[in-house]
Order: C-alpha cells, then sequence, then structure tokens
C-alpha cells in the first residue's frame, strides 16, 4: 500500500462565513465518494464471454456520495466531507459535486492515492446492479479533521458507517455542541449501518436516527423489516428512532414509542436501474426530518423518491414534486 | 453520436527518416486500442451482488495494441495505428504506448469523441476473462489516411479485422508496392479475422497469413481447428497460410502445401490470466515469420509465449527467452 499524502483540508471557517441565517444551514454527509463505472447490459453476462454493452457511463458514487446529490437536487443545502485521491479520476469526481452545488470544503485530498472505481453491471430489464468494490487505500475522515469543523453551520449530519471507532468520536463532538443550545436549534444526527462488520455495530447507540440495511437485519437473523426493529431496537440510544428499508417491501420505522410505522414501495412502471436506491431513500428521509417533518411523512417520502429513481438511470430525474 | 473532429494525423515522413537499415524495419499493426480496467476477483460474481475485488488495474488494450506489447517486450521494433479520442483516458493510453517504446506517429488523436473503457472481471482461479464491451464513436483509420504512409519503413504490416472495406483498399495499397521489389524486400501481410461478423469476411483472400478465431471457426459449423482450415483454406489467396489458434488445444496451421501444421498448447502451472493470449500469440507468430522463422516455428513459438503469458496478469512478464 503507498503513503497517502494529505495535501489539503480547508477548514470550514473558509466557508461558514457564508451560512449565517438558520434555514439556509447546511445537511452534512460524511463517508465515501468513488467513481462508478457502470455499463448497461441487456443481460447479465455469463463468465468467460464476451458482451456488447447497451452504454456505459461514469458516474460519481459512495452512499454519502449519493445521498448529497439526491439532498442537492432536492433542494437542500448540503455538503460533503470525505477523502479523495488526487489525478483524472477525482477531478471528474469533484467536477460532479460541483455541478450539483454541493459543498466541498471538507474534502481532503491525497496525492499519491489511487483512486477506486467501482465497477456496477447494471441489467436493463431487470434493474439488477452487480457490483466489483474495490479496496480503498485512501486513509478515512478522523475526529481530529472534525473537530476543525464550524458545526453552527449545519443542521443535520448523517454518517455512512465506515471508520466506526473515529465516527463515535465525531458523534460525540456534535452532541458536546449541541448540549449548550436549546432543542430545536440541536444538530439532527444520522447513521447508516449498510454493511455487515461487526466494528460498525458500536454505531447503533450513536445516532437520533439509526439506517439498518436488510443485509444487516438478516446477518442478525431476522427476516422482516418488523422482525429486525424490534429486535435490534435495544441497541439504539434512548428516544433514537430506528428505520429498516426492505427493497420492494417498502420500509419501516420504530420509534420510542414502540409504534411500528410502515410505507409501501413505491416501485416505477419499470425497473431500469436501482444502484443507489438506498442513499436515496436516506436522502429522502433527511430531507424530511431536517425539515420538521413527522417519522412516518419521512419514511414515505424517502420509499416514494426511491422508487422513482428505480425508472431511470442516475440521479438527475430526481426533482421535489 | 458526437460528431468527431480529428485534430491530428502526424505523416509517416515525420518518422520514416529514423528507418533505414533492412533490419531496423518495422512491424506495424492496425487496428483498436481502448483502456480496460479489469477487476480481479476470487469467484465470479452473481447478478446483484456485492463483491470486493482481490485487485483492480487499469490497462491499455485492443488486439492490435496489445500485439505491438508484445512484440515490443519480444524486441521487435514496431508502430500501431488506430485512432484514440482526446482525454484522461487518451493520456493514460499514449503514456502506456511510450513506456513500450511503441511508434504512435500514425494514431490519430480524434476530439469531443468519448474513449471508451472494456470492463473486464478476471477470475484468479480459473484465469476466465469476461468482458463488456463498450460501442466506440471513434471512426477507424481510413485508405486515404493509410495511403499517407511510407511503406518503406515496414517488413511486415497485420491488420485487425474491423472496417474490412477500408481494410481490403490498404491491404492493394501494400500489394502494389510489394509490385515493385523483389521478393525479400516485399512487406508482409497479415490479417486477423476474430469476430463472426459477416463483412470481415472479405479479409480471407487478402493476407499472405490469416488468422481465424475459434470463434469464427464455430461460427462456420467447425469443431475443430483441422475441420476449420480445411474447410475455410478455399478462402485464402493462392499461396496464403490460414492459422487457428484454439486456446487449450494449441494452434494449426494450413498452407499452400496442404500440410496441416500443429503445436500444443504450453500450459502455465497455475492460469492466472488469459486477456490477451490470443493477441500475444498473433505477436509471436508474426515476429517469427516476420524474421524469416518457418511457419512450424511460428505456431510453436506463438503457442509457447502465449501459455506463459497465462500465467501471469498483463504482458511484462513476457521477454524473450
Amino acid at each position: 500500500m503507498m503513503t497517502c499524502v494529505r495535501v489539503k483540508v480547508q477548514t470550514a471557517a473558509e466557508t461558514s462565513a457564508r451560512t449565517n441565517m438558520a434555514d439556509q444551514k447546511k445537511i452534512l454527509c460524511v463517508g465515501l465518494v468513488c467513481l462508478d463505472i457502470i455499463s448497461v447490459v441487456e443481460e447479465y453476462p455469463e463468465e468467460d464471454t464476451d458482451t456488447r454493452c447497451v452504454s456505459q457511463r461514469w458516474q460519481r458514487g459512495g452512499n454519502a456520495s449519493n445521498s448529497c446529490t439526491v439532498l442537492s437536487l432536492l433542494g437542500a443545502p448540503c455538503a460533503f466531507m470525505g477523502s479523495l485521491a488526487a489525478g483524472p479520476v477525482a477531478d471528474f469526481i469533484l467536477e460532479d459535486f460541483q455541478k450539483f452545488g454541493i459543498d466541498l470544503s471538507l474534502v481532503s485530498e491525497h496525492a499519491q492515492c489511487v483512486s477506486p472505481a467501482s465497477v456496477v453491471i447494471s441489467n436493463i430489464h431487470t434493474g439488477s446492479r452487480t457490483i466489483l468494490h474495490m479496496n480503498r487505500d485512501l486513509p478515512d475522515v478522523t475526529a481530529e479533521d472534525f473537530s476543525r469543523i464550524d458545526l453552527a453551520q449545519f443542521k443535520w449530519i448523517h454518517w455512512e458507517g465506515r471508520n466506526a471507532g473515529e465516527q463515535v468520536k465525531m458523534i460525540q463532538q456534535v452532541e458536546k455542541f449541541n448540549a449548550q443550545l436549546p432543542d430545536r436549534q440541536r444538530i439532527g444526527i444520522s447513521v447508516e449501518i449498510e454493511k455487515t462488520r461487526e466494528p460498525l455495530y458500536e454505531l447503533f447507540p450513536c445516532g437520533d436516527v439509526v439506517f439498518v440495511s436488510k443485509d444487516v437485519a438478516r446477518h442478525f437473523g431476522f427476516d422482516s423489516p418488523e422482525a429486525a426493529l424490534k429486535g435490534l431496537y435495544p441497541r439504539v440510544k434512548k428516544g433514537a428512532v430506528l428505520i429498516c428499508a426492505w427493497a420492494e417491501k417498502g420500509a419501516d420505522a420504530l420509534g420510542p414509542d414502540g409504534l411500528l410505522l410502515h410505507s409501501d414501495a413505491f416501485p416505477p412502471e419499470t425497473l431500469v436501474d436501482t444502484l443507489g436506491a438506498g442513499d436515496t431513500f436516506n436522502a429522502g428521509v433527511l430531507h424530511t426530518l431536517s425539515n420538521g417533518g413527522s417519522v412516518q411523512e419521512a419514511l414515505t417520502f424517502g420509499c416514494r423518491i426511491a422508487g422513482r429513481k428505480c425508472g431511470f438511470h442516475g440521479y438527475d430525474g430526481i426533482r421535489e414534486k
């Protein structure tokens, strides 16, 4: 593995001057950005064959990065915090972030690191997406990086579970910040536990809102979102909302009142592209909650835009209403 | 499709001054260059799953481009003729060509075209390679482009069958050039018919050496290289040699004497990467024939280095003896 040298972390102070009014406060998503090279096929290829794609496109990917895209399309000011290598792939990614007006002042660039590309095979007839992930040699954002942020510019911060140990410390910083403020000025905190990796589970007790994936639910032995929520709720902190989306079954949520909430899925007439549907759901939920909507409204809106998104390639087709 | 604007075709005159002596004459390969994004996996992924790759690499690909790489590693001066888009992918490709000392003076760059990437999934345990090709909007080299070449700098010209109509005209130019020369100074002419596309079959009567693929042989209903050579030989021109490689069965050749020649395959102890094995075989054959070797020597050497190549990733492990 190469040694990665961080060449730039802009301090948030450089941009915070711009955000004065409460209703212009941003949603920050902390996590991964990468390049997705998406090959659209008529049929999933058999091993050791040659297939001609219907089309190919390069798309900025990564959960936190995708959620920023959707938030931005929904009209929510947002920022991305994560690391990036230098080079042509990074240039492509930065340009695309800028196209969506996403605040990049918290992106660290690391020279000499390799920008990984995820290879995605997208089946145009079923909407299935098969992903080949690449190991990154990029260091994740640390609690120290995070401590340099001016938190006052954000109304909500969302973490894609990755380097959980550091992320727990970041969340503690936000909780400390929140403690000085009246309730309605506090920064909302959400975490996503998507991968079935033991260290990520220490994020369960950390968020006001915890997104747990179908994969993780199944890994714990639960066969439905209801069972998962009931089984995993004891892990979240007092007062938190646990949310579990389950593809075509829609999504469920469980809060401190013990009431199980549900939204059906809203599948499009034709499934075209399910890549990033989960990130779209998360963005829809965050958008609603950070605007003061109820958990039921957030679930329904999340399912609605995630469903709509599956009807076309990429995200550009998402617009509020 | 975008309109492609050709911004540069260097004339061969710019470089021909360098090649004076007969033994420094080059082998020219006319055909495709593209970017291969190769993801190495432990197991071929099932549809709609997420897999972590063992490794990922970007590699210059395309049949003619690969054959140039191997020729260069075998110590043969060679040149590539083909088209390329502008942009970061093209920069990667050009830099890699230069690393191997391959003459690029006949490469046309087309601004505003998209550089296609082939996505390759390489199974580390079986050596299988699954390829997703992308349609190119790049115009192929034309007979007019070719007419500007100083043919005197080449001892052999190889065509990867693509825009066959134009390629037939290029070959006629070489035949006209050859007609003025004594036998031993003539430029060798070879064509590769790899894809099962009807228009390519008009290349059969064009080369002194014709490579026909297992795919094409099967498309014509032949189940073995012997059957294919006997069945297809009537299509080649008088005096030509027809060659058919058949993976683990080795390769066969049939010339004007009606004698069927054969070489067994030389599989490595462990199959690691079969991507470009066919292009490596072709390069081995061209190298031997252009140095005055016999067809049997060429077959055996082609099989030997193609086999060796399958034992490692990429081409760097190929060195003569």
